[in-house]
Formats: C-alpha cells, sequence, structure tokens
C-alpha cells in the first residue's frame, strides 16, 4: 500500500473561511491533512513574518487524517510554526494555500498572504501551491475549484514543479460547466490605482481607507494570468523565490562598469 | 539650470531610525526630499498592505527641500500613501527605501519591508532601490553607505535598471576603507532554521518569539549576495516584480498538456 501523503495546508482568510474548508475538504482526498492558519483575516500580509511580539499556536482539532491548529500570525508564520513546532519528524509532502476568496492574479499576487505562505513553503523546499477563487463573497461557491482543483493536483503530483518555484492557481468565479479551460500562463502587469478613501473622524482628523480600482496595464495581452482569468479560463502562473532579474544584472554590470 | 529631483525617502525601521536620516542627509544632495515612513518598526513586513482598518498620516516636518511624515502602516502603504496623498501632481524621480539596520541579501530580500517599498515604488514605474547595512544596531555606523551611496546613485541616474525592476544594495558593517568592492550578484540561496523560542506564560500557556539561525544553502557560490556581503563587498541585487518563472512555464505547460 501506497505511504499516505501527509498535507500542510494554510490561507490568509483565516480558519474559519469557507475556502479553507473547501480546500481541506479536497486535500483529505490526497492524505492526511494537517491545517495551521491565521487565527483572523490576513489578507494583503504578502510573506510577511511576525517579528517583536511572540504567536500562540492553538490546536482546534485533532481526528482521524485531521487536524487543526489557529496561529496567531501571519500565512508565511503558519507555515514556519507548521515546519518548526509540528512536522519535526517528517516534512509535509505539499503545501497548499487557500482558497483564497478572491483572485491573486498579476499584481495581486505580490501582496497575497495566499502566496506568502506558497513562497514559505518553497523556502523550505516543499511543493507549495495557492488556489484562489475570484469571488470575495464569504460565501462564494468553491465547488469549481475542488473539481478541477483535483485534476490539477493529480498532474502536480505526477510532474511537478521544479525546487524553487510555486504555482499560483487562480479560478474564475463561474460554474464549472461555463470553465473555458485550464491554461499555463504569466503573471499579468497591472496596478491599483485610487487607492484610498480620505474620511474626517469625530475629533477632526483624517484617516484613511484603502479601496482602490485595478488598473490593467496589458489588456491585449491573452496570455496574461488576469486576462484568461476574466475570459473564464483556470490560470496556472509557476512563480520563483529567487526574483533576480539575470537579463538585467547582465545589462547593468556592463553598462556601469564598477 | 537643472530641474531639482522629487525624492521619496521610506524604509521598514520607522521614521525615528538613524538609517533613514543618514539615507535623508545623502539623499538632499541629489534633490527635494520627502520622506513617507512608518511611525513604528515594520521589520518584516514583506509588501504587505493594510487592509480592513484605517491609516493615519502625520506630517512631522517641513522646510525647504524637506518634508516629513510619519504613516501608520507598512512599508508599501507608505509608498501608496506618498503616491495618492502627496505627489499628486508629479511622480518622484526615484524612491529609495532605507538605510536597513540589518542585511536584506539571500532570502531576507523576500521578507523585507524595505524593499516591499521598493517593490511598491516599481509597480507605480518609479525607479526604485533599497539599501541595507549589515548590522542590526540602532547605532550602526553609515558613514560608508552614505559615501559609496553617493556614487551608486550617480551611476543609477545615468544608466537606471529598466521598469519592473529596483535594485536591493547591501553594505557590509565595515569601515570605507575595509569595503574590497562593490559588485552585481544575484540573491543567493539561504533560509532560516530554528526558528522558535518557546516559552511557557505565567497562566501556564505557551508562546513561541520568532529567532532563528541563517543557514546559507550555497556557500560556494561566490557571486550570490550574501556571500560577497560576508567577504566585505557591496552587493547590488537587480530584482523583479513580475516573478513568473519563464522557463518553468513551457517546461510544465508541454509536460502536462492540459
Amino acid at each position: 500500500m501506497e505511504r499516505k501523503r501527509k498535507i500542510l495546508v494554510t490561507n490568509d482568510d483565516g480558519v474559519k473561511a469557507k475556502g479553507i474548508g473547501a480546500l481541506t475538504e479536497m486535500m483529505r482526498e490526497f492524505g492526511d491533512v494537517t491545517v495551521v492558519a491565521p487565527f483572523e483575516a490576513m489578507s494583503g500580509m504578502s510573506a510577511a513574518l511576525t517579528i517583536g511580539k511572540p504567536l500562540r499556536l492553538t490546536e482546534l482539532k485533532s481526528e482521524e487524517g485531521l487536524r487543526v491548529y489557529a496561529c496567531s500570525g501571519t500565512p508565511a508564520d503558519c507555515v514556519k510554526m507548521a515546519m518548526n513546532q509540528l512536522f519535526t519528524d517528517e516534512a509535509p509532502d505539499i503545501i497548499v494555500s487557500g482558497i483564497n476568496h478572491g483572485s491573486n492574479a498579476s499584481i495581486a499576487a505580490l501582496y497575497s498572504g495566499t502566496l506568502g505562505a506558497a513562497a514559505e513553503g518553497t523556502v523550505y523546499g516543499i511543493p507549495s501551491v495557492g488556489f484562489s477563487l475570484a469571488s470575495h463573497s464569504p460565501k462564494a461557491d468553491f465547488s469549481a475549484v475542488i473539481e478541477l482543483g483535483k485534476v490539477i493536483l493529480n498532474k502536480y503530483f505526477a510532474q511537478p514543479a521544479k525546487p524553487g518555484v510555486f504555482l499560483n492557481i487562480n479560478f474564475p468565479a463561474v460554474a464549472l460547466e461555463d470553465i473555458k479551460g485550464i491554461a499555463f500562463s504569466h503573471q499579468g502587469k497591472g496596478q491599483w490605482i485610487k487607492e484610498f478613501e480620505e474620511r474626517t473622524d469625530p475629533y477632526g482628523f483624517n484617516y484613511y481607507w484603502m479601496t482602490g480600482e485595478f488598473f490593467n496595464l496589458e489588456p491585449e495581452d491573452e496570455s496574461a494570468d488576469h486576462n484568461l482569468l476574466e475570459k473564464s479560463y483556470v490560470s496556472i502562473v509557476p512563480h520563483r523565490i529567487d526574483t533576480t532579474d539575470y537579463s538585467e544584472l547582465e545589462r547593468l554590470s556592463s553598462l556601469w562598469n564598477l
């Protein structure tokens, strides 16, 4: 009999989000699941770590094939905590993060706590994958992600990404039958604009809420992840943790002649 | 007469850190400086954004050629706040972040708030540079960084990095005369190990401090930034904000045959 896989599940929407429940359900078919996820929503946390204040780790559930912990830190903290405190004898076979409530395509990848956790897993040399659905609704329907996610993970287990690379998989918020296909793609160019809403507090001082609109910087590029997503494709982008621009290194190195 | 440059200065150690004072001094020779930096230390914040709670922006100083603001958010928030609220008529010519108290070479680049701010500047299409000194001391001596930093910035203004790329410049914590040279390099492989110190609170519950030791995963590679730094070189790494691994995209795309 095959050895059961050991799986670490995390996210950035918090341990009680519907998306991580869906991901846990999906992953239990692949092996024994350990969930370590933030107590609270940690969207936009990127690969941030908690330095200067202590962390807590609380067991919420322990049953055959499933243990669930909440951690007071960021998504990347959750992965570090799991690796150092729970997976001390044997590393997980895979780390999956999500299913995020909201797209992590284009520039969202830079800010995403979901992908910050996947990056952290990659630092540990563990195959790591982030799943996101392009709907911010707390009640979003994750059934298509679960269905196709299993197909994608079977491909992944057979032929994983190389070390140093994690996958960022984004699903359109449409029913399974309306999904046009699954496509490898690249991180599209975009940025947020009009980012703050300014208000005045009861004492007469200004404060700012981060809001913003997404501005598509390459609307014509059909291979960009956010454009594929918009056209109801599932997008898969391999991201590097070594973010050196090697061609720019060569170019500047010869130009500057230091 | 040449138009005066407009310069945005930020950091992750907080507006009162010695390092940002040194960077402000250095940058005033290049133009008019606006400082927007976190109220508090924000080390390890990566490109994190503040979502779900409001931000404050407080003017601390305004004189000829220098205005200083503190922001309640992360380093990336500071850049967004500056771009949206202060540089509304004309974008800055350059965004510089630091001088960080501590190295941001190797895997530290992933977690660095200093570089999170530089990444954010790059998203806005502004030439962006992070400066760090390999000393965590609050009283670190930044004089060599200021001296060589000006040499490097003159090169940079003459021949900047291409759009989508920021520079991560790390200085060894040695006197100017002991610096061996300035070298372009790549982000070295490394990770933190033994990351938590477990303690018990007065009520009998465990908590964890993030600590850790740096583990060098490529001690032999003389072109890796952390190894150059160790040998008293100043290291310059160009980092991308598009972190797609294009060769892995091609490889997986043909292997998986979706």
